[in-house]
């Protein structure tokens, strides 16, 4: 931190995102990318014509984009908006719906930008233990005062809540907004998509990350109701108005419009997810009852911190939480059934 | 305002963006594009193959690009950092280094994201007039006690500040990070980029938006010494970290290696610059002394608000603030010189 730095923000400890290395020389099974290339229309999309046009801003509302999500979705598009990442889109959420006097409430273990993002903001955490299987305690969730943050499936264990759980958390917080991460809904969850309707305090968000192979381009979005949708607007518009750029946009319609490519795709990541399971399982593993697009994976038989390392060591990449109740588990993305083989022989191999 | 949104952020009033109409039909020059494509490397960069690779997330170190942009700029990687347009890393900046009891100081012409970005952050504002003739008044700029904004060239009067004024302003605020926001610079500024070796308190921002055709990519990017650096990344790794996805990433490493192109477009829009505020003063325009890639004029016949309505009736679009020692000027984009004939034959024919 150099003399300059903000005192206020002193204690800020940033998100450490999984390895990235940029040389294709490992099986990435690390950052819960998907295994697919993106839909054939988003290559016939970023044509030659519309880069040649990248002189030109974005359209700050991206309304081509927020109508395809809304079409796909079944909703209006004022109750759609994205931005630069479901992150950032997360980030707007709390940054309107939080402050010192209304804290975010989530789970001690799930996503950890949800943290960093309290620090920055100066908004108070509420931690909601999960059980000791990992199970949420819907108990714990009742009469918050308190924004509440639901991540289904969870992450990194991958576990879901029916969207019967989901309406009790909107029902006994009426008075506060009720945030469904749905990023990795579409490998098996129960998307909340359908309430909104319903619930005027509820927002869902998802990301183009996942199931739309679409992470190096950045693209997330919300969808409520048209005032809560106003909101967060607001905020991104006091932010970065053009937050979405040209090519992300136009990348965003064409994987929204390929309803049969989304499905064959994380209908394969599914599969490929039960299969390794059952197989992990038969090796011994304890395993959570994962909807997402990655395993969480106990050896009883190496450390995961140790298990991690020796993974590494014979070029697959996984990711390990060096964190109290994770730091014997692995985060395994569920990559194509070729990468998912190679990193079942590789254990084996390790006696794992 | 739905009755969720934070209360403490009730006052805020959103940027509101130059109008960006999706069809085509104006000719624009009111969000100071520029008038030409990006560099033809950017177009070989977005290869098939690269969009093929959007399933992977971007490198959030960005590290090509900023060696590339440390390359052009003579400057060390760890002396520069990137962000989804020079909107974010501006923001960035103010978030690292203005607090409650750091307020930031800027021209009370300028920008108007300063403003609301300060409201947004609750850091006070310290305004300082420029003088009757739009020139900065220097004085103003000792012992402020505040994070300095200087942008040069200023928007939207595109006057510029002379080195040695930037210099004094660094050294009269040693206690103090110094932003220079060179949006504008590449159209006939002097950037404070060779001070950077000599000033530990000095930051300079530059986008890809103007002078090198990618507005619809985002992309803007900060130097300084590298303990600043390390702070703005600080504050990027807690909101982000993957903020600037992988095509943008490829079209400013393209656009950085073509410094042919770069000066080839910002002459040509420097020269017709030049040429039409020659005609302009001819007419009987006010004109301040623009080094941007747009000028800032007034009409001694027709107001600014009349002026803006009845051009854009014959379909050319400008800028107009209706505020306090702007409504009468006009911010008009520098275009291609086919685009700026149609602007002076339509102001001929409008008598203006």
């Amino acid at each position: 931190m150099s003399r300059f730095f903000t005192k206020t923000l002193s204690a800020l400890q940033p998100y450490t995102p999984g390895e990235q290395p940029q040389n294709m020389q490992y099986i990435k099974l690390n950052t819960n990318e998907s295994p697919f290339p993106p839909a054939p229309g988003v290559l016939d999309a970023i044509s030659a014509e519309e880069v040649s046009k990248l002189y030109l801003y974005s359209d700050p509302d991206c309304k081509a984009l927020t109508e395809a999500i809304a079409k796909r979705y079944g909703l209006r598009p004022e109750q759609v908006t994205v931005g630069n990442g479901s992150d950032e889109v997360l980030w707007f959420t709390l940054r309107a719906f939080c402050d010192e006097q209304t804290p975010l409430a989530y789970s001690d273990i799930t996503y950890g930008c949800y943290k960093t993002w309290c620090s920055m903001l100066n908004v108070p955490s509420k931690i909601l233990p999960l059980k000791d299987d990992y199970s949420v305690d819907t108990a714990l969730y009742r009469g918050l005062n308190a924004t509440v943050m639901v991540t289904n499936p969870n992450a990194p264990t991958g576990i879901c809540l029916p969207l019967a759980d989901i309406e009790d958390v909107l029902r006994a917080n009426p008075d506060n907004v009720v945030i469904v991460d749905e990023a990795y809904v579409d490998f098996g969850g129960e998307s909340a998509v359908s309430l909104i309707e319903r619930y005027e305090n509820l927002l869902v968000v998802q990301t183009c990350s996942k199931s739309r192979s679409l992470a190096g381009a950045r693209l997330g979005f919300a969808m409520g109701n048209p005032e809560l949708i106003a909101d967060i607007n607001r905020i991104k518009f006091s932010f970065n108005p053009y937050n979405v750029n040209r090519l992300t946009c136009l990348a965003g319609i064409a994987a929204m419009e390929d309803e049969d490519y989304f499905r064959a795709c994380t209908g394969a990541v599914a599969a490929t997810r039960d299969r390794v399971a059952a197989e992990l399982k038969e090796m011994g593993f304890a395993l959570t009852d994962s909807r997402a697009n990655f395993l969480f994976a106990e050896s009883s038989r190496i450390p995961g911190g140790e298990l991690y390392r020796k993974l590494k060591e014979k070029g697959i990449l996984v990711r390990h939480f060096d964190k109290p109740r994770l730091e014997n588990r692995l985060r395994i993305t569920v990559g194509s059934d070729r990468q998912m083989d190679a990193l079942l022989a590789a254990l084996r191999e390790l006696g794992a």
